[in-house]
């Protein structure tokens, strides 16, 4: 598998300092693998830290910014950043209000935060800590106890962002990213495997006229290998398992992710296909997303989450927000 | 090769209808395929319209909006809308002030274009056009006499968009569109070949181990096939291309852009190279954007694109713009 990289050792390293390069309003500390909102800490407001392992962007670094997270730790690809690196970005943005950490359901991650929070308390922060999983796929996988997380975060992020820019209290965001947490459920397939830097080839073996259903975002195994289906008939599952967990008694916002290897064409096709799912449902949307957000690499596939809106959740969500992947209203 | 489609026929029609679901700021006619900004007509303002091969999104339905196209007109996959659609397409958006046809540089698009302006002089509209042939790698190729429209694209629908926006006449509008255009350059490397859903496999073969530098968006052929390089050797190669053609003797805006299967992670990485070796060119860069904007499905690789600043240029680009692809300031 041919990669636009230097060496696999250097792959999340170089992307830092491109991201540095690119974006001004960022302040991206290469040798420590921490990267901060310029203007941050911002005074009297509480501060969103997350992170994880690299090769899901835009997740997490490009969801830096106002009206969303302070800060972000990318681990080496597809490996859980470290307790020092979450504990230093904790230190770099919290303005006294306190912290909340958003942690994705990854067993390595779980435990590096939990660190993390003992060692940012030691120096005197208030720690906060919400865990998504929000993937209706599998209970317990490869890398997790429980469900995993995955495009649930963006939307965790995004709207306990805009909480706590608007000045809510600790206690209260981290009440809100629970609640948006509880309100969002995904499910994913892929049609190919992704190549990591390491192992220079696929992850997996998925063959010719295959697909994964119920994927992760790390190609752990689904719930089943079908024969290939059409954008209509996975829409139709994607959007039954979601809808059977979440069971949504209203609006909806709907995110449409692309693993990384499919392109815009296809998933605003797929988009097309969701919507009639949903409709067919009686699911309404108030606000779409489609894109590749939460990605895997290279990976060919999409995945559909869905998230409880209500009345505060969309005033949130159409607040300002200015990161390298969400931009509106600033 | 796996697609997320339901049948090749259906591929563009589909992704149109998602287009509509995702973005009610969007009116989009799915039968005679034209994108057009809700608001339009705009009063006094001159409308801008594009369009090309569908397989390049987000260009240009992802571009429509305010400060940047007033219409787009996607065609098949790789294939140049008709007359007819551009021809609607101006007459939607036309307010009286004019409309400006922003073409790539392919034979089929311009001779469309070209009979499209006298369908919509006919019918009143004043028509002025602007060709973009950024691509330094070749003249003349399989689609094109003379060098190709690519990444370019970007920047001349966001500038003379801008323009626009601000109130410029139309002869203002399409000078700018045509200094905008002198002033780009672009050079594109591809790792691997796309796979179009009409053929449903790679449109060309490019062997494991080999790139193919100089690469167009369709998968046509560049300047040369080479053994398989490093991040940084192919910043060299495409800076080198970019500044030996286009000599900048002041600031550039950067485009570092992803044909569509190349992880952002890479892409991020690719930018610390390619900002190196500008910086070793001693070429000043005020923006830049990385990410997927003038894609080929799902082919791997990037492209490189410099655009000339100035002050007016960069005053432009500051200002708002809100499609589904670029939005900032409002």
């Amino acid at each position: 598998m041919k990669m636009l990289i230097n060496v696999p050792e250097t792959v999340v390293t170089d992307a830092l300092r491109g991201l540095a390069a690119a974006h001004p309003e960022l302040t991206v500390d290469v040798e420590n693998r921490v990267v901060v909102r310029r203007d941050a800490p911002v005074e009297g407001k509480v501060a969103l830290v997350s992170g994880g392992g690299s090769g899901h962007e835009p997740l997490h670094s490009g969801f830096v910014g106002r009206g969303m997270l302070d800060a972000a730790c990318p681990g080496e690809v597809f490996t859980s950043p470290v307790p020092d690196q979450m504990a230093r970005a904790a230190a770099a943005v919290d303005s006294g209000a306190g912290v909340l950490f958003v942690i994705k359901n990854y067993t390595g991650d779980v435990l590096n935060f939990d660190m993390a929070a003992e060692l940012a308390e030691d120096e005197g922060v208030q720690v906060a800590k919400v865990i998504v999983n929000d993937d209706v796929a599998v209970t317990d996988s490869l890398y997790t106890a429980g469900r995993r997380g995955t495009g649930g975060t963006l939307f965790v992020e995004r709207l306990a962002g805009a909480a706590a820019e608007e000045g809510a209290p600790l206690d209260r965001v981290a009440a809100l990213a629970q609640r948006v947490n509880d309100g969002c459920r995904s499910f994913g397939v892929a049609l190919s495997a992704c190549s990591t830097p390491a192992k220079g080839g696929p992850t997996f073996d998925l063959p010719p006229g295959e697909l994964e259903l119920g994927i992760g975002i790390h190609g752990e195994p689904g719930r089943e290998r079908r024969a290939m289906m059409t954008s209509g008939e996975i829409a139709d599952a994607a959007v039954d398992a979601v809808v059977t967990d979440l069971r949504p008694d209203g609006p909806v916002f709907l995110l449409v992710n692309g693993m990384g290897g499919t392109p815009l064409l296809e998933l605003y096709g797929f988009n097309a296909e969701v919507r009639r799912a949903l409709g067919e449902r009686g699911v309404p949307v108030v606000r779409t997303l489609v894109g590749n957000y939460v990605t895997s690499l290279d990976m060919a596939g999409a995945s559909v989450t869905l998230c409880r809106a209500d009345d505060e959740l969309l005033r949130l969500w159409d607040s300002p927000v200015r990161t390298p992947a969400l931009r509106w209203g600033c």
